[in-house]
């Protein structure tokens, strides 16, 4: 059944803007925050209350936009999307959000995450006529709302649904109204904010800083609000939601800058690192952070044990997409990139090395040996989370099983493999106790999924389709 | 009834290939010899036999392709089109080839021509659940195709044009096939040609020259051809057929190097020009041509009248994409761009200028008067085509009747207008003379909607659709 | 002595702006119109009367510069610079103009020819202390300017000519003046023209109607002639000149709209072409041009021969510098660039074809071979030149005698090499009778060297240079 | 006597190699880790040793290279340079290396640093009839050479380098020689490392690790070093020299991964924030920094107060050079840019903000107001240096005079201005205890101008200058 799941599996972030007469630009600046989230494309539509008007393109969102395409795409609503997904141009077709025209009205998506039973429905879709010129699940989740003929759009998008398994959160622009959606488990972050009157949604919070928003609420699971001239309305199309947000934004995806569920990312990322001290202590005299995602976690661990805090690894800011790779000849005689180890930092010393989440292992081993090199002593890898042994089918490229090494090999045998003196990970308990997410909101849990196996949706729907009398819609 | 037809009107190039190792760098040399029919964007999709890849952009088809991109797309047949449109970037999801992914098969299609009941179709089509992604007609004959629904693919290409109204030099790549039709009266042309065992199709034979392929046929009126591994089969959804194609590829539209219908177009416009000598004689020293669509009728002129042929005008080469235009203060004091007089030619010079057709006009006042700045003492405007005075469906973007200075002006007041000392039309008769295809090809007639109103199709249909009953296909 | 010749021959476009308030821009389209004397690299340097700035770069002028760039270049005078030249983007700091500031004034120079003696002047420069920064002759003239150190800089530039040899037709830019001076021989051309009260320099006067200038005069061989704000001022620094203008002007170089000497180039060429079909005759059913630059001919053979002239051969306008080369294999099987034969034209016919010059024979070998692919019976080539046996030294790069084809074999040898059915050549006579530049402009004659080795100033100055004393200036 | 001194002061990178086969792309990569020292310009020079070849540009490193072009500068010596300096393509003049072709030799310098009187020696050299093509102190220092005229390069050199006076660490590339020297003071870093028998030298040590190179020594003050197939052979130019490193390395322009004087970076800054602490202690919650470069002084002061460190501050890493900057009104919505305030860190808190210095104070008062928007109860400012009050004339641009806020204002004034609760500077002695170079390398002292107005060298020499006899070297 592995065919159920998308090979393709990506993260991205999703921005709309209701109600500014400049909504393209605060779109602009909107998706430039949340560039982390995906650089392989990025897109803005903008309605002006007549029709939509679309830009998209392959590369960041600076490539993609200059100030002429920018000025542009007029109107006061609009949806961006920023997409990260394996390299190929002709990807661009899967490029979003995606806009479709019919004679009359328009619609726009765009989409964070992955339905798990996208290709039972897209199946289905063909069997009854429809055509697909994208790979994309959202282009599933537009013929769904388009067949579902309701003379009302919410309730078409309500009724396909209903019909979608797994994680999105979803931005919707039509003429008249922006529309959002999150799926009844919450996977994928999706929150609201205010520019005096204005409203703006945004997959994370660091984007409202940007534009100069205040936050209002982050959308519940299960929810369907649409913002339009008369402000906002809050419905529902799924009231059974168990609210179990994705741990990995917290761990290792989102901006130290955004909040989550009430959670300032860096503060629950220090945690996590506290909490790793003291599960997982050892005597040294340096404690480093990967640069950029484990910087929070190594300052948390570094306070808890009292060992201090030093820039032990360097990032270069300037290897860009057009680098010049080293040569194989080159790479053997020591030419680096992208990361360095500090020598006066490391040399002689023995040293904490902080990592949030190991996935091949290929990198961590790397830097063990650039600590070494550099003559470090000794080089003790702490992991602020705990070992992923499954895949995700909610929208994070963690790739196969087979590519996990923790479901592979014992942490001794990692260990070894990568030539660190130590190694521990963070547990589960460790993980819910450091984010301190349920603390502060009772009903809010956490997927854990790749952790721990437990999916909090089907993963493998039945191979006969319940869905042919559905897809008609009314 | 004007909202039936779409405003957008386009001309465009269709090339394919079958069976060659090496079908993208021959669709490439291809579609740069068809370049001339659109420069605002081009793309091509092979088959590898196992799936189709594509690439495709704004642009020159130098833009779009370079040499890495045009090796990734490895296959044996391929389908390309280049694509003549108003700007904007947005259109970019107008670019064909379009690609069509089930999760079965997949369906590439290039277009060129235009469908004047598309607009009922799409209704229906709607109606039906279908949602676009494009403007574009092409889209609207994939719909059809797709829910046809027979199995066998040239049954569900067959119901699906006997559905469709207009002009359509269509070819259609699936993994394991090319196929090619023409429209019943066919408008736009379309040939076939061979590299030893692989086969070649192209809007005009000028891109067999060029990549080395032999002329073998036309694609005749109604015809449904497939070539695969076993060959060309020729079969047909039309019977019965009027040939009528397109005079304006004759006049105006086709390269000199191509061969229409058995007519070189060179010796087609030089014989315009002969005839035109006959009907509109004139005193004078030179006769020259608008580069480069009127020079083969300056040619035919200058022999049938006996006035020496000169280069009277000359183009820059050098006028790219990213001309800077100059501004109106220096257009006043005399900045030209793209045609120059030659003063050295026309000085003292009572001049015959042949022109291929007039539109709306203004680009003739403009040389007229670039001539007489240049010391000509006479200019004698000579135009090879009859006066267009009707628009056109089916492809060409001569506009609204409202921009047509002949259909609102008499000659004398064109002549005023555009300070010529005389001006003068080819007759109608003297086109269908000139052209001389009825004599070779007897059953061979032309479209000249846009001179004398007979349009070969229906470009009214009524309001309501018989359309209803058929859609569903089988 | 071969070294004393730069093995980088070049040909160039100059031109020149004085009073005018948009100097940059007229400047811009003058280059324009220049394009086709190189296009390597462009550049621009402005005054607005209290400092000289530059942009330039390798490419097309439409590269190099764009809107901002040019608004940028603010000035009331101007000076710029098409290059032709073997690639290399190391080349960059050969572009002209060359500027060169000092702390109170700055000198900005732009220079089409080649200075037969830069490498000796250069050998005692740096003997002197100089040091070179490009691989130009231009910088060489401005050491020489410099180091003459005459109060006046018309006394330096006077001096620093009278040390140089060689073909130049220079235009030089300071803060108040623009100053042009031409070789004692005219060799390369320079022609003065007017915008209302603004002057205008140019290489070719094709320039001058571009720009909406009038022709006002040649500059004379020896002249220096100083455009300010009082006028033209005409001074000489040489005094027993003989204009011996480059007959290769006329036959290949020069724009057909321009006129050089009193003479118009495209009616020169149709000539030369004339007195073509007057020296060799031959029975044929067709006469074709090579395009672009062999048109004029082909016409004024056909006229005179009375055999209709016909588009046979078709360029493709679309090969930019992008374009993908077709691979070996390709190449093999018949994919073709750039030049088409028109087979409807060519096939069953004798062919006259008719070319401007021959240097190594392959691309003429190419032809006869694509016109007898086509179907044509016979190829005649007639040749509007004679055979080009020597190198030239004054800017045009003919290369080495040993690359001459006719300098190592006889006409026969290369007929039958190119595969024609007869080739002729024009006679030296024919040539200057056909340019007919002498009736009309008495003290006018032309340099043949190419043709017949007599150069008309010294090429080999003698190994003990007599410079050293001239060359400390003042 | 401002005019002594340049405009336009730049800091820039400098790096070499000599014989390594693959000298062109182990720059390359040296380049890339010194980009932060400039990142307006980029230019590389081989030496194949027989000629040398250069290749430069505007832009980043990554801009100005690809493969194609690094493929080409094959050798086996090479230099190259980063440069910073004000905007403005015509600049590209300005780019290092420069490189100088005579008929015998070659010659190309790079350079990081300013020359004081470089406008004195100009003025001489051009009475002499020297020429200039760029604005650039170098190409002084190579008219120097070049007039020194010794036989052997190294004589000349050090002749020119007893005219110059200022800061320069100097990279010379010839056919078979890599020279490089310091200036007497030793102002500007430079290195010397191995990386198997070739030797690589930079401006920082950084670049070291990462072409795989191991440290071997620092140039000293009044050094010149020849490295050629022989090795290195360490001569002098200068004997009565005085150590005096410039400070704001340490504080701001070098990497933290850099060692200099033996000294690293980060542990320097580091150890400048514990003395800040010392010296300016606080009640507060959080200590921060601002990214990137204040990040280890706010470690240390964390530290040292026992005040958590926090990221309260997160840089944008996506803001290139194609930015698009927020328009007046958006920017007054709050829109903002590069960096913001992580609310869930300051919210409520006293916050210690650090930096690394005060230039015009703008910077430091935008990011207060950004910390008090985000909630930031106090903001009490720590800089980790002096006040700045006197102007760099050795490279640095710190501007005027004029310029700098704490020239012409009290700390009070300052901090009134800039909104924050408290402000603080680092003593001049806290600073050189911090750095604690003089403890480690006991005749190392350390330029503090730009703090104490002691400048190690002339800075305004006299009006009449007693050049002229030196000038014309031997």
């Amino acid at each position: 059944m592995r065919g159920e799941i998308k090979g393709l599996n990506e993260e991205c972030g999703v921005f709309g803007v209701w109600g500014h007469v400049d909504a393209s630009h605060i779109t602009y600046y909107g998706l430039h925050s949340l560039q982390h989230r995906g650089q392989e494309g990025a897109g803005i539509v903008v309605s002006d209350r007549e029709k939509l008007k679309i830009h998209k393109g392959m590369g960041l969102v600076n490539d993609v936009f200059d100030e002429d395409r920018l000025d542009r795409l007029t109107g006061t609503g609009s949806i961006g999307h920023v997409r990260y997904t394996t390299a190929g141009d002709s990807d661009f077709v899967n490029c979003q959000p995606l806009l479709f025209n019919s004679q009359t009205t328009s619609l726009s998506l765009a989409h964070n995450g992955n339905i798990v039973n996208a290709s039972a429905l897209k199946h289905q879709l063909e069997h009854q006529g429809s055509i697909f010129q994208t790979t994309s699940d959202t282009e599933v989740i537009a013929h769904l709302i388009k067949r579902s003929g309701y003379p009302n759009l919410q309730d078409s998008i309500k009724n396909a649904l209903t019909m979608i398994k797994g994680a999105y959160a979803l931005a919707i622009l039509v003429e008249d109204a922006l529309i959002v959606a999150q799926d009844p488990n919450g996977l994928r972050p999706l929150s609201i904010g205010k520019i005096g009157d204005a409203y703006v949604v945004s997959s994370e919070t660091c984007a409202f800083d940007i534009v100069g928003a205040e936050f209002v609420r982050d959308v519940q699971p299960g929810e369907l609000i649409t913002i339009n001239d008369e402000g906002m309305h809050i419905d529902r199309f799924a009231y059974s939601t168990q609210p179990t947000i994705c741990s990995m934004e917290y761990v290792y995806f989102s901006r130290p800058d955004s909040d989550m569920g009430g959670v300032n990312i860096h503060m629950a990322r220090k945690n996590l690192g506290r909490q790793l001290a003291l599960e997982a202590p050892v005597e040294a005299d340096v404690v480093t952070g990967v640069p950029d995602s484990s910087i929070s976690a190594a300052i948390g661990y570094a306070e808890a044990s009292n060992i201090p805090y030093e820039l032990g690894l360097i990032k270069n800011r300037y290897v860009g997409r057009t680098f010049i790779q080293p040569s194989q000849a080159l790479r053997e005689q020591g030419v680096k990139m992208k990361l360095s180890a500090v020598r006066g930092v490391v040399e002689g010393k023995r040293v904490v090395m902080i990592d949030d989440s190991i996935v091949r292992g290929t990198t961590a081993r790397r830097i063990v040996k650039l600590l070494k090199e550099a003559g470090a002593l000794e080089v003790h890898v702490r992991i602020s989370s705990p070992p992923i042994i499954n895949p995700c089918y909610y929208g994070i490229d963690t790739s196969t099983t087979g590519e996990l090494i923790a479901s592979k090999k014992t942490t001794e045998e990692i260990r070894e493999e990568m030539g660190a003196d130590s190694l521990s990970y963070l547990s589960v308990d460790g993980l819910k106790e450091g984010i301190g997410r349920s603390k502060e909101m009772t009903n809010c849990g956490q997927c854990l999924a790749c952790f721990t196996g437990e999916y909090p949706t089907d993963i493998f729907p039945e191979a006969d389709h319940p869905y042919d009398k559905v897809l008609g819609g009314k």
